[in-house]
């Protein structure tokens, strides 16, 4: 990997991204917004190509079922699942500009700032973070020289290690007792305050039906439970899947790709039983290993890794169960096979505050980058906390029924009652008092059959008053041998949720580099599968006589399924190369003169930029196999001669 | 084609793909929201299929840049587009119960009603629309045979063949002269007011910022103009394509998938020389024949389809320029791939006044269906109108430059004028007297010189106030020749836009229909190519003897690239057969006991209910070359010969 971390220069890959059109800020000839962007033709390939892996590793490997749900949802269903509430983040203002902060953020910017004071007034080496964009400058906290106690850096770098950890009031009692002020002006700043992340809109002509854009997929996957479990015939376990567009109406969108306010996921739920969350796949992942950073360490304001089997982790419970082991080793091995460096991705769990209001239990897959760990995919363990809400919510069952294998016999005590009586004694209060002797637990009934078989009666109390149940109001309270034959359970969700921009992101990242033997002489080096267009086809020059050859060559790619681009602009062979190596295109194949008379062409890999000269037929098929994931380059160098021409030299 | 359109039964269509959830209306469980739908496994699978379709014949095929833009629009962009402004329709409202219409539905509607009462005294046979879903049934006007004079039931069916083309005030009039009431309550119904359709929302904490979701994609391609341009190495003329969400918040959402509020779109624009609307291609289709219907057609109050060589109807100028006859053909081309009967298809031309507001000429591909014609691929040309109008706004240009082959040159009068009098004389107007000059065109400019020469002096008028001109403020004013080496220019627009729901709600009237055989037998033809799984793989029993087997065709058919599914429940195989026809799945495998000893499967297609028995790589790839389009099932049932066998019997 070329791409060592303290040479990384990332104004000159923005740089790259930009000309090549990978993404650019949207509405920029408005001026732009924050936090929305478009994505160009080669960034829209890389998307696809990413999604296209996606479906492949997990909706057809384990035969997901995939839908695809309305983005506008009613207010309501968004108030039952809990986001209406609490999906927020805490803002402060500058008291006196008005100027808005994420409280978070501030905090964060503001020690970090510090620390790096510090170290320059220590004379230690400080990474100061170079950004072209004045507009991000002036919202950075400036770096003074200013030495501190090595306690307050202490205290410092514990409360960095957990700043998702604090609630809003914390975080504002943090900048009292720090000191935190505006970083530009120098102003106070008010008590964080609750804002919501969602979009709002109205549907409808009347206005009268609030609606939101969807803060995640998920929801529409819940609402269909009972749908998708039909289709699936009633199995279980079953995972459904959704890719699309989701919104969050961010405080304040920064580090590009990473917090936008419009993105596309990848989510996917997992329906498992509560009282089997193993899964029947977990012996092929047991022996492999991830980088893991436990709540625990976290919370002691750690931040090593521990580097463990996930068999291990399970058996340990550090991981709670087998079914979150098994997808977030499907979720390395998907990072991994797009690309990401293998090395630069850790699984940090959730401490407790931080965790979503739906989650018990969660582990974010993070990519390190330039700007840190950023979490990329979350791994999360939502229990059956939404079937419950919008079940109890709406009144329709969303639960699994199951024929137990053998009948279930239990013994209860069971109250039968005297109708009869029931209704002239209690009259209006009959339902209230019936309905709560239906609900009492084995445990309140032994203690009342005590007093019944004593007492001839006792007393229960519903809603405030107290009624007596004498005997006559009983036509029986015996111990029953009661047989199940059907077992209903609400399933609980395991839900690995991808922000597919941060992904891609963090891969340009990973694969970006500058060859040594020229200044600014980008590559980025997608793996074939991903890359947005694998062959880019380079007549020597723009004489007509290669015109026929370039448009077999080109026929035959796209019969074998690989995309390929003409690119017969006057331009050097090198200049083209030269582009091509800033699209990440893997391929090359040069159709010279010799080919016109023997049907050969020279094919040039991007890294290396080693060349072979072929017949087209067997340069096609050796891309194609490439491209499929089934030879490497590798293998192709090692069995044909490579081949050298002034004609292409670079 | 079994879709006969006179038995065609919607109702048990829409049974069919709610029961096997191709799509179901979003939110249910909370009671649903008009207009907002789920796609379930099968439904966005279809989706998938056509949209990848979609990607090859026209993003693949022609080279065009494929973008991925931001659905949250600031409404400074919209309102310079004109959607902010115009893009609305026109609603009323029943004045006592406050019910909203949409005014021209209403209109339809009430004088459809009244057309099929008219039928009904007639004792002429009259379609009822059938639809089970009562709230539906309110909104229709009620039928009662009332006899009409022969020239109403005309000056009905005229208003009705241009119903598009009425304004708000226009509708209001029909309303009145036709006594057009609230159709359940016979109240009366308030002047139509104009009804933005998009949803507003604001971006950001402070509120202050307004935005809009898309209504449609293409202004994130136009604003990417000049970035898209510059990829393609400047050249002209290129295409943009984009493929996704937009939303459009309807006064009554109606028809299922045909009327909703948000959808997937897919667009095209393509950009040409306005001097040069030819198209390279144009005569490989010219020959191509089309149903189309002229505006002038639908202005004389008639619907007569005109069939029609593309090329002729290009020479004769019906269809305006080779680049949208060339798109017409490559529309219906796509339409036939996926599986929409061509003869149900076709080209309606808009009139002047339901022409969108940018377009300045537009052809709809319209799909027959039980609903009527359906329009579903608009193809507009929008001239310069987007780039003019953000080039205006935004101060960017948004041009093509050409070198031109040989510099023009022009012989041109030349007024220059002598600033150092200039400004004293005029002081705080000089700037704009100077410029009202620069402006001045040649015609202008030779009167204006007769003047001068004669009189040494002329008048201009700039901003209200007139100016003199005398000899000593100008320093040459002669015929001069100048040579120009770049032409600047706007693209023009072509804009081939499709709805993919309505797309595909169509495709699943044009292939359904029911066995002879059984009541309620449906199947669903999809084409291979489209059909969301490709091979249902059935085992003849539960025994585990064809586990291995199942497995083995399964891993073979997904190395092909082949989507299959396994049914191992325990219905017969008769049962899941049909449970397939329903999904549409082209074809079946059962694997039986002598599968286990001579590796042979039978191979079932979906409509003939044909089988043949061969090795599973035989059937492999079979099933590979069909879906692919390289064969077909004749071929296939020609070279093999016919299986029967007991066990499979249906």
């Amino acid at each position: 990997m070329s791409a060592a971390e303290p040479a990384f220069n990332r104004p000159a890959l923005e740089q790259l991204l930009g000309k090549r059109f990978f993404y650019a800020p949207a509405f920029s000839l408005y001026g732009g917004v924050a936090g929305l962007y478009d994505y160009g033709p080669p960034g829209c390939a890389l998307q696809a190509n990413i999604l296209d892996i996606w479906r492949k590793h997990f909706v057809l490997e384990e035969d997901m079922l995939e839908v695809d749900c309305s983005i506008m949802t009613p207010a309501e269903v968004l108030k039952t699942s809990g986001h209406v509430d609490r999906f927020s983040d805490w803002m402060c203002k500058d008291l006196k500009t008005g100027e808005i902060f994420r409280a978070d953020h501030l905090v964060e910017n503001v020690l970090e700032a510090r620390i790096d004071g510090d170290k320059l007034a220590r004379n230690a080496p400080v990474e100061i973070k170079v950004d072209k964009d004045e507009k991000k400058k002036k919202k950075a906290a400036k770096v003074t020289a200013v030495r501190l106690e090595d306690s307050v850096v202490q205290a410092y770098k514990e409360i960095l290690a957990q700043i998702d950890n604090y609630s809003g009031p914390e975080l504002g009692e943090l900048m009292r007792t720090h000191q935190i002020k505006s970083p530009e002006t120098g102003n106070d700043i008010s008590e964080p305050v609750v804002f919501n992340l969602m979009f709002a809109s109205s549907i409808g002509p009347t206005g009268q039906l609030q609606g939101f854009l969807r803060p995640e997929t998920a929801q529409g996957q819940f609402l269909n439970f009972k749908r998708l479990l039909e289709f699936n015939n009633d199995r279980m376990p079953f995972a459904s899947a959704q890719i699309g567009r989701s919104f969050r109406n961010e405080i304040s969108p920064r580090e590009g790709l990473l917090r936008v306010r419009e993105f596309t996921m990848a989510e996917i739920e997992h329906y498992v039983d509560p009282a089997k969350k193993d899964h029947s796949r977990f012996s092929e992942v047991a022996d492999y290993k991830l980088n893991i950073l436990p709540a625990s360490v976290q919370l002691s304001g750690k931040t090593d890794l521990l580097n463990i089997t996930v068999g291990e982790a399970v058996e340990k419970k550090i991981i709670d169960n087998q079914t979150l082991g098994y997808f977030l080793v499907r979720i390395h091995m998907f990072l991994t096979k797009i690309g990401i460096n293998p090395d630069r991705v850790r699984f940090r769990q959730h401490m407790a505050n931080e965790m979503a209001h739906y989650a018990c239990d969660c582990w974010d897959a993070e990519i390190h980058t330039s700007y840190g760990w950023k979490e990329c995919v979350g791994c999360a363990d939502r229990s059956a906390y939404d079937l419950t809400v919008h079940s109890n919510k709406t009144g329709e069952k969303l639960v699994v029924r199951e024929r137990l294998p053998e009948p279930l016999v239990e013994e209860k005590l069971q109250l039968e009652i005297n109708k009869k009586v029931f209704g002239p004694r209690f009259k209006k209060d009959a339902k209230a008092v019936e309905e709560h002797l239906a609900a009492l637990d084995e445990n309140t009934l032994v203690g009342l059959k005590k007093s019944h078989d004593e007492a001839g009666t006792f007393a229960i109390n519903v809603n405030g008053s107290s009624f007596d149940i004498t005997k006559d109001l009983i036509t029986s309270f015996e111990r029953v041998s009661i047989t199940t034959h059907i077992r209903e359970y609400t399933p609980n969700v395991i839900e690995p949720s991808f922000g597919i921009g941060r992904i891609l992101y963090c891969l340009m990242e990973h694969v970006y580099w500058t060859r040594p033997e020229g200044e600014a002489r980008g590559v980025l080096s997608f793996p074939p599968v991903v890359a947005p267009t694998k062959c880019l086809l380079v007549p020597l020059s723009t004489n007509e006589v290669f015109t026929p050859i370039l448009n077999k060559v080109s026929a035959q790619l796209r019969r074998s399924g690989v995309s390929s681009k003409i690119d017969d602009s006057g331009a050097s062979i090198g200049r083209r190369y030269a582009r091509n190596d800033e699209l990440g295109t893997p391929f090359g194949i040069t159709v010279d003169f010799q080919s016109a008379q023997d049907d050969t062409i020279t094919l040039r890999e991007r890294d290396s930029t080693k060349q072979i000269r072929e017949k087209i037929e067997v340069v096609v098929d050796l891309v194609k196999e490439i491209c499929e994931g089934k030879i490497t380059w590798a293998d192709v160098s090692a069995k044909y001669p490579a081949f050298v021409s002034q004609e292409v030299a670079e």
